[in-house]
């Protein structure tokens, strides 16, 4: 990241309008307008070679006339002429550009975007675009975009790849009354991308949450650096999670669309939280924004009507925070504030009789309480209250409490008097919701970013290059071969040199050599013909299973190769794998994919239904740190099948988290040679009996 | 029902407030107030013995000093007089009671519930209630309750079991734009329930769409029966659906949950629609309010923003109704409107570019073009549009599309102006929602209506009394041994008796008679043990199985019957059953619970993994039509294992259809007798080689 001319891009002392017009309904009219509406301090340079002066500024004839290098030039001059604008730009020591202008990549014209960024690279300028409606920043009164109006205050920042979309949630957020910072559309990304600009906030003061809309990363492992780096929760809505949608969004902006499943897993490698649908994207960045994430299981919902607390219960549920009864003393308390027939036990219902003063003291205790580790406050709208003065109560009760560090959150059921409310409530510091849905899903991003976030660090990953050595020889042979698929017997032995428990499996060239073999593993044995030139072994009846002594080893030895030969006659056989009989266990399926996106990811999944009828799997970017190795194992619906089912004992966890872990550091060791693997079956043996990789596949990348 | 009581319940000529107050703050004056501020035109009877004139009325001392029996009764006054009251209501001659008053079945007053009933009945009057807010109704000017104001007008009305809710939502159909005719607070359900009304509004011209808050019903039947007969579309949110939220609301109500499971089976069987959240109960009642069902499934979408158009897109296939690319003559019309950037594959986007005339020309093409089923226009807010401009444009091509009966509707993702643009939509009766995802869950619940509906009379399901005589024959047998529990071979004449395919199973007295039966059956068979002692047969060494000769079969009834006087000395032996030994099959899984509110239900699964791991399994209430059973064979996760999987060929889907149709038959006739029931393995074959039920269990209900 260019980290100077990013400071300049986002918090310019002088920004030069190239382009600027006279003409009202024209973008660079407009972009000067708004930087002047905006109430932009710094100085503002409107260039235009036919005029003299528009909208009472004084205008330049080019870049190079300007008196000083202006910190951020926009660019709004049509696609023929913006790349010569960049070059006057570079040469006159601007070092940041804002790319309005479209008919770039968008429009399929790679060529132009990458003179652009060579240009800017040239002379050390950063890009933000091209293809955008620009950046909008509160803090520095900057509306530098043909945004109408900045956001309203707070302290989210949007980037988002849809520039529509960001004059659409520009207005949504006074509406919504979800507070911003700043706004940045982020167009093509051909050089500043979501990366720099997560890093970059980071040290921005006015910004306390990132808020993502995405429809295709760029570079995947530059991206979740940036997010795991950063300490400011930030939130992502992608889109073209749908067959149909992500076509639809390739053929928008020409972006990758990527697995929707891998980006799931990247997010949460990422420590990134999602949001399903653009509402979600406000409701979460509202919570994210203002509250602390949730660090534990106990929250507490405190509500005036019966009907929404059962809702709000439901929601709880359904985002995974269910609710728990309050203990004993915590419920005596509550009691104090309700009439007989309210309930304390949680959701504590005060029922409708509830006023300001009910919501004042159960609100401080609640919140105070050490037993609580967040608070949900629900208020169905009634005749005899007001709203405006519940959401007073309940700020003063938040303050008074003297507890701090803990997410609280209120929802109002109701109509405008209930709207002034949350605005009330927002504007004080105090995420406020609609429907109780709204409020349980926000507070279920807190608490996501409280798991996601502690799963980032646990575990180093630690690579060997003494492995990837022993790998490179294995692939050696097979490029020297000019072959792509690795046999299963050099397959086995990378996963070996990767420390994988593979079962035993030793190549013999000759019957007698069989026989050595199979007596040292023990028997029974399982017998293999290995070729490269034969890779359904089934089908060319070259497997044996269960061959019990001597004899057999031999007659299998002789029945393999002949059954070989009549499969293909110039078949070039490397000779008989020999390998030992895995008792039965528990079967599960790892595997490895090259995202488009994000690279070698690795996936997960029970075998037999599970996998083929039910497509029951999980996918990690690799290499992968092992509590999200453990959170795989739990997130596939056949996850009870490793606690032992039908009387079994539990199946060995650590083997299996210790097998993922390794096959991950392979595969990502790997990368620039392998294009696929699996390892199908792994046989996951009762708890200490660790597992046995059964059989392995390798297919290399194929390169030129 | 009683049709003509519930006629002056929801549209009297006349009301007495009984229990009037002239303090404002008492329930007794707000109704009062609320009657006249409403605009009510009927008579209007102040009751209080205390007072001559409240708000400018004259008021009665009593109920028999009224002039005449008005229409409805609304009940203000405390618990200790309400039932009072309700006997000179009778006596006067009224015959519809509105009782607010509280006091009753929710605070374990049943008594007193039971007492007011009573009292209703022996005058042939109706009780709405108790503990309610009342019922409000646009088109007769009547808030007959302490809620504030008439809803926000339209063709919706709602039931709500909560009162509070009531209020509540009352409030948000002015900022949500949901038009209302009436809203009904239903209370304990003592007398009229969901049912009831629902019956009754099928002929209230005021209302298109009903729409149910339902935290528990109380007869499942009756409501299915309701809804099943309406012409009109049903949405329901139930409360309640969390393990958690079913406690709570068990609390605060009193009622009866269900299972979430069984009441998700009931609204399908019923055609109701289902919502899943409050907001979402909004969303899904404006556009069955406002729009017929959606009768395929070529949903076009309409754009002027690609970022909107993908996430629109991606919320189609979430809640499934996929998009598809629109024809090519329809996307060769639709270019017309747009710029060479534009796209018109489905989501059609016209770009940033379009204004009013291009919305107006793509509407009207595209919704008048026999090839759209469905029509959804977003529109992302642009500086140079005019919101409401495009909403007119959107309205004027819908009507001079000459096009009707197909839904259209409209996103509109930005600010103030937006929510104005939509108001107007909504006034013109297009249903307006901002975020696109709103927009298409309440298509997709015109989808399901239509869908849901298709099933409800496609099959009659017939029971024939003869199959019910000879369960009640061997029913009475083991009800003559004081036995719950029917032995497996009992079990199997009643499946036999419904038709169910058993796996052939003769009841031995003695070795001989077990070669003959063996003989007959065919080798090999299979031997259990007989004996309401020895439930679990296992545990007492009472099976053998893979018997292939008459010496086996010898053996083997000598063995077990050893076994099982080791196992239990005084057992009462019937016998070994000889059964034949069913060939492999697909496992499935069919048994029954009697559901506290909808009674028997039966239920479906695949065996194995998928009922003990993955908990997979569907229910619907008895009896069920085989278009419903198809339905059932869908849903479960493990539904391609039917299909047939590894080289399989398909499963015998016809037979295990008739099997379920059978089994709910026989389950519904003897829901009196029958307390559970299973069916465990069912074996299926493939198409056309039918299926084999190979165990049989039914446990009756105790009886005093």
């Amino acid at each position: 990241m260019n980290k100077e001319a990013i400071n300049k891009l986002m918090r310019p002392k002088s920004v030069a309008v190239v382009g600027a017009s006279s003409q009202p309904g024209k973008i660079g009219y407009t972009v000067l307008e708004n930087l002047i509406k905006g109430g932009y301090k710094g100085k503002i340079y409107p260039i235009n070679p036919a005029a003299t002066e528009i909208l009472s500024l004084p205008v330049f004839a080019s870049v190079s006339a300007l008196p000083e290098p202006a910190d951020l030039a926009i660019i709004t001059v049509p696609v023929k002429f913006a790349n010569q604008v960049a070059e006057e730009c570079g040469q006159k020591g601007i070092k940041a550009l804002s790319v309005i202008t479209s008919g770039y990549s968008e429009v399929g014209r790679n060529d132009l975007e990458k003179e652009l960024i060579d240009i800017a690279h040239k002379y050390g300028m950063c890009v933000l675009g091209p293809n955008i409606v620009g950046s909008l920043s509160n803090s520095d009164d900057l509306n530098a975009s043909f945004g109408p109006f900045l956001p309203f205050k707070g302290s989210a920042t949007l980037i988002t790849q849809s520039g529509a979309l960001l004059i659409a949630m520009d207005a949504i957020t006074y509406t919504r009354k979800v507070g911003f910072d700043k706004m940045i559309s982020i167009g093509n990304m051909a050089d500043v991308d979501f990366a720099d600009l997560i890093e970059w906030l980071e040290d921005d003061k006015y910004t306390s949450c990132t808020c993502l809309y995405v429809e295709g990363i760029k570079d995947g492992r530059k991206f979740i650096d940036a997010c795991r780096n950063a300490k400011k929760p930030i939130i992502a809505l992608k889109a073209g999670t749908s067959v149909h949608g992500a076509a639809a969004a390739a053929s928008h902006t020409g972006s990758l669309a990527g697995s929707a499943k891998v980006y799931t897993a990247a997010f949460q490698q990422a420590g990134v939280v999602q949001a399903s649908d653009l509402n979600n994207l406000f409701d979460r960045t509202l919570a994210l924004s203002l509250m602390p994430p949730l660090k534990g299981t106990n929250l507490l919902l405190v509500t005036n009507g019966g009907g929404v607390g059962v809702l709000a219960t439901d929601a709880a549920e359904k985002f995974g925070i269910p609710l728990k009864f309050a203990p004993p003393d915590v419920q005596e308390e509550l009691k104090k504030h309700m009439p007989a027939f309210g309930s304390a036990k949680n959701p504590v219902d005060m029922t409708g009789m509830a006023g300001n003063d009910w919501y004042y003291e159960t609100v401080k205790f609640a919140y105070a309480h050490p037993w609580t580790d967040g608070l949900v406050v629900l208020y169905c709208e009634t005749a005899m209250t007001s709203p405006v003065e519940i959401a007073q109560a309940v700020k003063k009760a938040m303050d008074d409490s003297g507890m701090k560090g803990k997410p609280i959150m209120v929802s109002m059921v109701g109509g405008t008097r209930c709207d002034k409310a949350m605005q009330w409530l927002v504007e004080n510091g105090i995420p406020a919701y609609g429907p109780p849905d709204q409020a349980m899903n926000a507070m279920a991003a807190l608490s996501e970013l409280n798991r996601i976030q502690s799963m980032l660090d646990k575990t180093e990953v630690v690579s060997d290059p003494a492995c990837a050595a022993k790998a490179a020889e294995i692939i050696a042979v097979a490029r020297g071969d000019g072959r792509t698929a690795l046999t299963e017997v050099e397959a086995k032995q990378i996963f070996s040199a990767y420390g994988l428990p593979i079962a035993q499996t030793w190549l013999a060239k000759c019957e007698d050599e069989a026989v050595e073999m199979a007596k040292s593993i023990g028997f029974p044995v399982v017998m293999k013909i290995i070729s490269p030139d034969i890779v359904h072994k089934s089908d060319a009846k070259g497997v044996k299973v269960n061959i019990k002594d001597e004899a057999g080893v031999r007659e299998s030895y002789k029945t393999i190769l002949a059954n070989a030969k009549v499969y293909k006659a110039d078949a070039n056989i490397h000779g008989i794998a020999v390998q030992e009989m895995a008792p039965s266990g528990t079967e599960v399926i790892v595997g490895s994919v090259n995202d488009a996106t994000f690279g070698p990811t690795v996936m997960f999944g029970l075998g037999g239904i599970f996998v083929e009828v039910l497509k029951d799997v999980t996918f990690r970017v690799a290499p992968v740190n092992k509590s999200q190795i453990e959170q795989m194992l739990t997130e596939i619906r056949g996850a009870p099948m490793l606690k032992g089912v039908r009387g079994e004992l539990p199946r060995d966890r650590a083997a299996l988290v210790d097998v993922l872990y390794r096959y991950a550091i392979m595969i990502s060791d790997l990368a620039g040679e392998v294009s696929e693997t699996d390892a199908n079956p792994i046989l996951v043996y009762a708890e200490g009996k660790g597992v046995k990789v059964v059989d392995a596949r390798i297919i290399l990348k194929k390169k030129a």
